[in-house]
């Protein structure tokens, strides 16, 4: 399939570029008879949505959801459930200026070298707007989760070299970085806001927590459950790498300390992050992903035009100093959407 | 697809268990007319293969390749090329003591949990052994990517917290832990040798580098060459974890230092990893993975039995204490794949 | 994948029910660059809509086509294309009856049994207005098999037992049954007008024939040219049978009569309709498809209500006595979908 | 995927020549448990082998199976199942003759045409011999559609223009062309030793019962259930066309008559065979293929040699004169494929 699907019994397929005129998606295989409205959508697209405080980008997007099919009374049918939402703050004319020349970070380049033709308006499909529909679709996902008890929470733990020193659940969605501790939020925040003013950006870490899982979901040999969510984060642009449980500190622990250990109650440690060959182990499922620095900067930087020729290119516009924030939804969008649809392949083949 | 499948247009099934009557692949999308025999994939086969070294397991696996179709005269035929390899040491009487107890670190009682069957013997189809079909497919798909100019190479960079200083790829197939430091390895071996010794284990890091790809790999939005290339390694049981270009460290970078910029001789530098918007851009795609300690240890460890009874288990048997130098191939095999199924799907979109 | 989804790598995924608000498509792997614009599809939606004549529904769908992406200064950029048709002459009053009941030859019963719950209106998703989606994609798959030189064209060659004697292919287009012989097409609309009246349907059969493909179309064994077209077909709500070439005559011929033999100007015969072994042999590729009368029928038929108590129904409403006319643009663009898709895989089994 | 997977939950994966060195299957998303041996799937395997009577092929080939995996202890693993039967009597040199010729009805010329390279002996992948993997994943799907109550029964209906014109299911197994009347049977078998004296062969048509199946299988729009069987169906070399319920003589008749009423024991016709909108409605599923003339005959015939030269060619071999008895298995295979995925994908969204 040429991309824009994603899952296979639970499974979007998204459509639309930055500043065309709507995004949208289509999701299939909803258990009929969810209880859903425009509302359950919306909560979760106002989290990701620009515009929220200091360290996300001043832009507007028109992110009021409309469904267009798939809901009947107020409840799923199973039938194709289609999502759309109209771009409205669309100023192509603050882009003509990339037209013509490749922006350091983004995909102007590789859009050209794979397509030969790329709609330069805003980052087109590569722009961070495609996100939108994930988190439309995973908003579905994540109501078929509640159901089964299933809760999917993700929170920043590092900005530019700032790290959570805590963990506070309660904290993360009252401070705009969704750091999981209140005061290296603070740090963080300030430290974005000296970046933004100084027309640079930073990077981070977020961490993501599957808890009320059950175990058995993931289907060996290749469509594991850590290689599936691998496959779903990596698929977010700004996402450059992943762990899952200890991660890449496993590199320099012995055998004899990695493994994790039972006893009655069931796993003493989880250095695994809840996946143990490719499959669920009832431990809560634990992974971190690396976010790019925005990539969008105002700083004059190097670049060649779309003849070869050596450029400076100052991006101009209004644009997030850091991803994290506004990368959180999405990450959970991702990861509902891939347990709902290991839950689905799972009936399956025991049915 | 229920998880042995991997690739769309290029594409393997796998099938077998370690201690099964054989293991085997079938691969699909295979150009005709290419020149293939035995060899060809046996090469690649003995550098999986186990008892190369002091620092792999003695076992023995009967890794000699069969043919069973898809190619005629010599020639690759189009149709499906079959590989198969039989087992022959299984020795199932060393594993009766795993049948009623989970083994800490593998994926006993996961498979419990999710089939509730399993074949104990030797891990069954979670054994490493599986990678071995891949190994074979991946042999084939490296030699169309040669006739395109493309290599792949993968070596380990860490083992036990020792790390590789230099860079000397003619070193890696020279020293039995595939490190491109030989000053390095010989430490590594060192201490490989020590925790063999110990009935410990350790993990490790292994780097892939792609050098030759095209630009324009890759399906913006799901199916990113990066995505595809996470999943694939994910896939992999040993891996817990990935990273492209400068990885979790651009978590503490600005965007005026991880963006790469281009003049008129390309990009200046590939931070980025090669891989832009889910594209390749040209420069050697690079990444790096972790690698687990291996589970199996002969120290005592807690686990239960199969009915929740508290038990102390010590695997006894011939394991590999570091698994990075075998899983350097299966690395290599799975970024062929991948990276020569997203040619014939650039061929299919742009034909 | 749960059923919306057509095609592998010119692939489809629509959504929509007839009296929702709207139906629409996302279209992946349209090659980038070509010219396309909302003319190019409304043409052909303008020869599925209704209203066209006496022997269609007088019924008005609002079939102005949008493009909503995937189109940028009038050229593909080879993401997502998708297309919307808003709903508009939606009169749900009008279906009040028939949310208790099942209505004979419809699809109400067993879309209760699958889902347990049903969108009454109009069909619902089992509507042929879902069909108008696959005709906008169709069109632009038609827009790329023109460039390669493939025409497709499907007729009407019997209703209610009336056959074409003739072929004459300028003659299809110029009369509302779309039959390719002009003296039998007077005979069915006259028949067509008169079962109208007595508030029955008729079914009928339409050819296709598909001229100009290459050889070498269709992935032995299970993704033949033939079973991917037969599976188009079959999945139009009213088709419920399909032959290839002598088809079902087949039955009573010889070997010696039926196998089509060469001489040096290639196949003198085209028993086989144009596909052998799931190939293309180059000849024209010819099937027919039966179609079944239109379920909505005026006439008191014996039904059950959902709690299953015996029930007479007369449906009331604005339907097609014949559909074969409005049928004729779905069965060539699913043609069309399977031969483009064929293109392209042939071309990443070759590159 | 290239052509040799079939399904999605229940899924197989083909290889083999007809004189390569093996052929077989692997069988992915088989339900954990499930008592299995490989007596099962051999009462099947002999049910198609070829030498079973004077109206079919005295060839024989080696159709023991041996399962390579997935199964322990004697029931099944959920990981993929793998069966291979090994060909032995390859005469390749009785070949010779074909390897410069295209024989008319096979499949000699398409292949050259697609892959430039063909395995000219026995007619290589698209060779019947290729079914016998189907028959041996069939037979899997068999056993779990027992567990459900379904029954899948195949039956020759007519051959060589002779029809049955009773229904007596136990007769079909006890004459060798499983003809459903015994007396039709008896006139077949004349005309088809009469045939296969002169060299030539015949064609017929083959009908499918499906008893027991839930009401609720099937994916619209495109997976529809008559959809899907039809792709399996057709994909099966020899078949040319498909027909569920009245199948093509709903083209002479009314909504009145077509449409199936109901009352309050269920439907009281079964004109639509058993799928309605897709969904299967709990009647028994009933279609009809056409099996062309066998393409092997002894008669001289026209045809071109690889260099286009016209020539006369007279195959030489053991062939089956009628291939309607041996390809009763296979359809029923195909069939129970079919229904035991779509149980699954029920399963799948209900869950």
């Amino acid at each position: 399939m040429p991309g824009s699907t994603f899952g296979e019994r639970f499974k979007m397929t998204t459509f639309g570029e930055s500043h065309g005129e709507a995004i949208g998606v289509i999701i299939e295989g909803v258990t009929p008879g969810l209880e859903l409205n425009e509302d359950d959508i919306q909560v979760q697209m106002d989290r990701r949505k620009p515009g929220q405080s200091s360290v996300t980008t001043p832009r507007k997007e028109y992110d009021k959801v409309r469904i267009l099919s798939g809901v009947f009374e107020g409840r799923t049918t199973g039938t194709p459930l289609s999502v759309m939402l109209n771009n409205t703050d669309m100023r192509p004319s603050a882009y003509d200026d990339i037209k013509q020349m490749y922006r350091p970070g983004h995909a102007d380049f590789s859009y050209d070298q794979k397509y030969g033709i790329r709609d330069y308006r805003g980052s087109g499909r590569a722009s961070g707007r495609e996100t939108a529909a994930r988190v439309a679709a995973g908003a579905v996902a994540r109501k078929l989760l509640e159901r089964r008890g299933v809760s999917v929470m993700a929170y920043t733990t590092e900005v530019a070299g700032i790290r959570c020193e805590a963990f506070h659940p309660d904290a993360i969605e009252r401070n705009p970085v969704r750091a999981c501790d209140p005061e290296a939020a603070a740090k963080m925040i300030e430290r974005i806001e000296q970046l933004a003013a100084e027309g640079d950006s930073c990077g981070g870490i977020v961490e993501c927590r599957i808890s009320g899982a059950a175990t058995g979901l993931g289907e060996p040999v290749f469509d594991k459950l850590d290689a599936d969510l691998a496959k779903a984060m990596l698929s977010i642009g700004a996402i450059k790498g992943i762990e899952f449980g200890t991660g890449f500190q496993a590199a320099s622990m012995l055998g004899s300390e990695h493994n994790d250990q039972m006893d009655e109650n069931g796993f003493i440690t989880n250095h695994a992050g809840g996946v143990i060959g490719g499959i669920s182990t009832g431990a809560d499922i634990i992974f971190r992903v690396v976010v790019k620095p925005t990539s969008s900067i105002s700083k004059p930087q190097r670049t060649v035009d779309t003849e070869g020729n050596e450029r400076e290119i100052t991006t101009i516009g209004r644009h997030d100093p850091c991803i994290c924030p506004r990368v959180v939804p999405v990450i959970e969008a991702m990861a509902c959407m891939v347990i709902e649809d290991h839950y689905k392949r799972q009936a399956a083949l025991l049915y």
